[in-house]
């Protein structure tokens, strides 16, 4: 028996049982402010708001910034802890068809890790505001990053399985 | 006193007090095997080398990848244990100028999470061969997503501080 953590497996859905322990931890260094409070008032897609966001960073981490101020474009890490950690197949209710974890970008995931480029407006003090998230207020944060376009972006790049929806 | 870890801090450097506690665990959900066995061998930038790595997943979770095999690129995400966690300014040998954390891809940051975007050239059972990573053989994975250029991709994006250098 795996736990469902209070959410039930949907139809077509498929829970493994996780590992008996964790491997390694983490620090919230900071929280994200955004106007959406219920999960089903979240833009689905970053680029569909342009929302002015706020990251707070735990002040004991603001010498970390210097630097940013030059970047236009930064990655945000962040944790997504209210979705089950044990589906390996999801049937996600905006696509009718069941499909691996790995190839969508659901918060239900063995870590619960999401991944944002985000456009840097600007930073006062341990404050960065910010456009393209698309998380819960109060959102914790993990990690902040410089975004190289030379290795990060790939404009040409295809998720098939999302392009035959469109066709 | 915050501990080093076994790592010294260099001139510039400037470490933190950790928070006391964690807040968050990690599964290490499979690992990520490369040519590289030492620090030193690894290329230091992902687009330096065209080898081909080998991501491994933990069988449990094989089933995941069903629809992955129709993208062309991945997010890898991944476990980056051996540096110190507690830097907030660094100054890397190949930079001489002292620059926050968050405004390097270092592995010294307070959660050591690597984001690599890699380009898919197969899949077999649980093992994906891939282009793109540039870290230690046997590194821990934490997660695998789709990318999609739509919202992952801003090829006009610019790091100030490196652009400079470059001038």
């Amino acid at each position: 028996m795996t736990n469902d953590g209070g959410y039930g497996v949907r139809d077509g859905e498929v829970a493994v049982d996780l590992p008996d322990k964790f491997d390694a931890s983490l620090y919230f260094i900071g929280r994200i402010r955004t106007p959406w409070k219920r999960r089903e008032d979240c833009p689905r897609n970053a680029r569909e708001s342009e929302a002015v966001c706020t990251i707070e960073l735990d002040p004991r981490f603001t010498e970390g910034l210097k630097g940013v101020e030059s970047c236009t474009h930064l990655v945000v890490l962040y944790w997504m802890d209210k979705a089950r950690r044990d589906l390996v197949l999801q049937k996600p209710r905006h696509y009718n068809e069941q499909r691996g974890t790995f190839a969508l970008r659901s918060p239900a995931r063995p870590n619960p890790i999401a991944m944002s480029v985000v456009r840097l407006l600007g930073i006062e003090g341990g404050k960065l505001s910010v456009v393209g998230v698309a998380c819960l207020n109060d959102t914790p944060l993990l990690d902040l990053k410089p975004y190289f376009a030379s290795v990060d972006a790939v404009s040409d790049a295809v998720v098939g399985w999302h392009a035959a929806l469109k066709r």
